[in-house]
């Protein structure tokens, strides 16, 4: 499989646009990842606007240049009726959008039946560990937010998804793997071990792809922001002493790309 | 216009006090700015207690020293109601309480509604970046939380706004303009453009403009807080290596004034 | 009254066996908190979830290692039946659970019925400030969520609590104590003057208690818990120059431990 890096001509030009273009970007997100998901959006140019107060999720998703919904956004105010309406709101003005399921499959079947309702309204991009794509593909969960799989085990679950479902699939893990449904793929190597230890850092990476969705095609948009999460984790993983200071460097390397 | 800096008297006096009486401060903000505004607080000795569990917002805000309402704390399960309740139980209490109208205008007619019904409980100071505090005059907005225009835009509505509602009201950009509504007014200078791309900076400047009013009078409140941050961002400015690392570093010049 | 501290054997070991065994555990807690609760968590090898999204509550105490519950969960879409049915699940389960009722005391009665009724599910561990831990046992409460009380002027209400709800109850100060029903006690030492200016300090030492309870008893537990944060705040406090870059030191100091 093709693999795609930060130095990759089309990832160049997308952090380029991004900066130059600084497209607003909104975003339904949960209230632990909600503080890093602005910051690492910050840090590349764009201006995050996240939440759900009366009137939101009928009005920003038409104006932004893009929308990410996380599913356990659900734990705030934000209403299956308000995630719905943002997911169509996108949809119908032709906001791109992306999809991160987060912890779907571990349990909670009213929860994971309010996310797999949502795609109807056609996601650009859908991103989540090797489990949470397993339980949306319609097989077994993981426990809590965790994956219990390594993504290699799911790359064929990935292809016939994107197929499936016409949209991007992107599944994180010490390899991520890229697939539309026209047969793109590529892999995206690197990070660092302490990631997954900084909380929110997966749904920080569904917000950045929807990012990059405003400024190029949703495919480039998805490798270009696992190459820079992928970059900027290496990066501030030579100079990290434990994992607070990680997650310190690990925006300041996002920062300097 | 008249500049106020860290080193002006007040501004020290300020200071000095709040380590001193390290007033409680009550707070409704959204969950994405929440823990940089709580530590904003707690690093210049003030003790913030945010959110609205049942029964917090008919009680806390009597017994605070002051109150900060940040608009978007609506996306949490703070209702309209609970926004109300909070801005009329601090005015019934004379405890001062500052308004943050974040991303009014920016085309979510129902939110703008809300916090324009807020104003009948006379806050003490109003803070926005220059698109919100044009549109909550009457004019057009931005989009989602950015500004679209230059804070020395609407030095004229900043005035007008004062004298109008009777409150202290603070643009921020990079310059801040305050006024008041007895013709006072000052302009701070300093920070640094790093400052914007940290989330929740804005909404901290805000929760940090209640804590002053704690201890002295509003404007000289707003003042102080403005100066404030202009000094420490500035500090932080130039020992910080990126955005993640300016935010630490902004912290710490806070808890070092 | 004996020490507990990080080179207790039995804390070496529960620190150990949080590593190896890497639980899942499941919390309700307060957005300003709940980010640095579940860093704490992952820098010691816990896999935390936090939040009430629908079904969450019903599912996820039963298949966790242990549980905690911030009583300011409240102030996101946690309703109080949603607060009570993860208790008694857990309860019901077997899966052992952590109290935190933070601001209890503090003027909200209605918030404080609604901690108190929380009891009858059995809480394996109760933590708090003097303030909150004088209220939970029918005494004055403070004001906002800070003590006005010193940990050592409630030792006898902390041993008298414990005998009467059967669980260990702590108490955190300047020192730490900790006792349990059959009068096991011990007291940590350490720490720095900055950890209470770092906000959800309190919140996340609730957290990590739980999650230790997934691996040792109870009593072991609550006093790993105690003596991690002493340890990492005495060694944090060694390099940092303000409380920004203490609360990352103080991330980086449990995730060497």
């Amino acid at each position: 499989m093709e693999t795609t890096t930060i130095e990759s001509a089309e990832v160049k030009a997308a952090v380029a646009s991004l900066r130059e273009k600084a497209p607003f970007v909104y975003g339904l997100t949960n209230y632990v990842a909600a503080n890093l998901s602005a910051n690492v959006l910050l840090a590349l140019g764009a201006g995050p606007a996240i939440g759900s107060a009366p009137g939101w999720t009928g009005a920003f998703p038409a104006g932004a240049g893009a929308v990410w919904i996380n599913g356990a956004a659900l734990m705030s105010s934000v209403t299956p009726e308000a995630l719905d309406e943002a997911a169509a709101t996108a949809h119908r003005a032709g906001t791109p959008w992306v999809l991160d399921p987060v912890a779907i499959g571990a349990g909670a079947n009213e929860y994971d039946a309010i996310l797999g309702a949502l795609l109807k309204h056609k996601p650009s991009i859908i991103r989540g560990n090797a489990s949470e794509i397993a339980a949306l593909a319609g097989g077994a969960g993981g426990s809590g937010v965790d994956s219990t799989l390594d993504s290699s085990e799911v790359i064929d679950i990935v292809k016939d998804l994107a197929t499936r479902l016409d949209a991007v699939v992107a599944v994180s893990g010490e390899v991520d793997y890229l697939c539309d449904s026209a047969g793109r793929a590529t892999a995206v190597r690197g990070g660092d071990a302490r990631m997954p230890q900084v909380t929110g850092t997966g749904c920080s990476l569904g917000a950045l792809s929807a990012a990059f969705c405003a400024v190029v095609d949703p495919f480039t948009a998805a490798a270009a922001a696992h190459a820079a999460f992928a970059a900027a984790g290496e990066r501030a993983g030579r100079r990290a002493s434990g994992t607070g200071s990680f997650a310190v460097a690990f925006v300041d390397e996002l920062s300097d790309l």
